[in-house]
């Protein structure tokens, strides 16, 4: 029997909730708690992964990661003003997401299983990157809030050409981006709230229908992942709407894409899509208004 | 009279030949010592300039800046373990670089004038921005010397279409980089020499002829900056060269260029390229080894 309150409200009891598996998206829960993305390593391949963390920020925020090789119990925090012990008290990484991805030498080994206790070895290290749930909240409060979540669906997601910058093994990737629409007359008023989420993606990389060329997405009526963008009158989206504009970040799904283009030898964990670890850290402590 | 030592061996010596207008460029000054990119703007842009900075660390590496607004003599250092007061001792950002370039409302108002004393104001912020020269002593040290430097040419550069991650008021630049010719077996150690020096600009961001394409390089044979490459064998080069293919770094012309695009309203300066400020950090202090 659960001994979790009804309403999950904070990080501490996500965790929990994951772990007993009570819940599975973690979409909407603990409200302004951070949500990471998870990837998890063999140890000689961490060293590239934390630098094309730091080469690209944008895309991929790196939050936290291991304390040490094989440690899924204390992590090391790279977000500014964060104490490594503030991060997620604690946290198992094992069994804190809901549900979990694991994959052997670039093949899908298992999908959505509960936890990774079977494959987590001594050689592990994870990483934990940041999610755009969190600048969202801000676009609501600011009267902006993304038509996908009218809506109640998933926001859209593409493939771009727009080449990461490399490192080690790390080669040949590309950004990921998340699109929501937004009235043209909105977009600077959008950039400036987003700008101060530096640890979630901060502002766009790009806007407009000139953006959608420049990216090189190829049909924004058909994402790689999420669902198809309605307008916020609830309609197909027109290609060169004059009133509605395509509005692009960086995305989470970047560094995934970037370890399953590398195609590395042995065991890779993440957590399954939209099911998050849920942070101790709230997403106004690692706002950074430079 | 000068009382200089003959040689300039130290960062300190090189600002102070800067300062008594004894130097001009600053190429294979003081051995060794980081020299950085000089950009000084009105501070209303300052924050704007430090993201983008973050935002794209690797073409735009954040090494220091005005400890306040107006300050011209205490610098912060954004270096990882390098403390404030051992970027520069003593340094004047208004007369160390031996030349300097003055922009008023985006238009050139002075050309490799010898100081900044009359346009600086108590509301400059000067930022410095780390230059690829230091990766080159550590490629040379590895029998790998830059062709340019064997024919004793500048390095060519060349202005792209890859999209830098906008901040604020600076939107719509791109990256510039610097290239170096390398036989194709090469790149791997080119790549793994240059890796760790993050706050340089760390390893390529492309290579082989499919980059020049990736990149949008209309024609490499005539850089937008620098001067044409030329072979090992001191030969022109031919495009789609089998052996020997171009390899590209982020370079620290993208901010300048960032900069003026802006078309900031205002006093803008730099240093007059080729004629950077020389810190008292040596390059082997700044390596980092993820």
């Amino acid at each position: 029997m659960s001994c979790l309150p009804a309403k999950i409200s904070t990080g501490l009891e996500a965790r929990l909730a994951a772990c007993e598996n009570t819940i599975l998206s973690t979409s909407g829960i603990a409200p302004g708690y951070l949500q990471a993305n998870l990837i998890v390593l063999p140890s000689r391949f961490a060293a590239d992964f934390r630098l094309l963390c730091f080469r690209n920020p944008v895309p991929c925020p790196l939050l936290a990661e291991s304390a040490s090789v094989g440690n899924h119990s204390y992590l090391k925090s790279w977000m500014k003003d964060i104490a490594d012990d503030k991060v997620a008290h604690c946290i198992d990484i094992r069994t804190d997401a809901p549900r979990y991805m694991v994959y052997r030498d670039g093949k899908l080994l298992k999908a959505k299983c509960k936890d990774l206790t079977e494959e987590w070895t001594e050689d592990h290290v994870a990483f934990l990157i940041g999610c755009s749930y969190s600048f969202e909240t801000a676009l609501a409060a600011a009267g902006l809030l993304p038509n996908h979540t009218v809506w109640g669906r998933v926001v859209p997601m593409y493939r771009t050409n727009l080449p990461l910058c490399p490192a080690g093994v790390f080669t040949g990737s590309t950004y990921t981006v998340s699109m929501r629409l937004y009235k043209k007359s909105d977009v600077e008023k959008v950039r400036g709230i987003t700008r101060p989420y530096v640890a979630t993606h901060g502002e766009p990389i790009a806007w407009g229908w000139e953006a959608v060329r420049v990216l090189g997405v190829s049909n924004i009526n058909r994402p790689d992942w999420g669902e198809t963008p309605f307008t916020a009158e609830g309609k197909a989206l027109e290609i060169g709407d004059k009133e509605n504009v395509p509005v692009f970040w960086g995305c989470g799904v970047t560094p995934q894409e970037a370890v399953m283009r590398a195609s590395l030898p042995g065991v890779v964990m993440g957590h399954a899509p939209g099911h998050m670890i849920v942070l101790d850290v709230k997403e106004n402590q690692v706002i950074e208004h430079t």
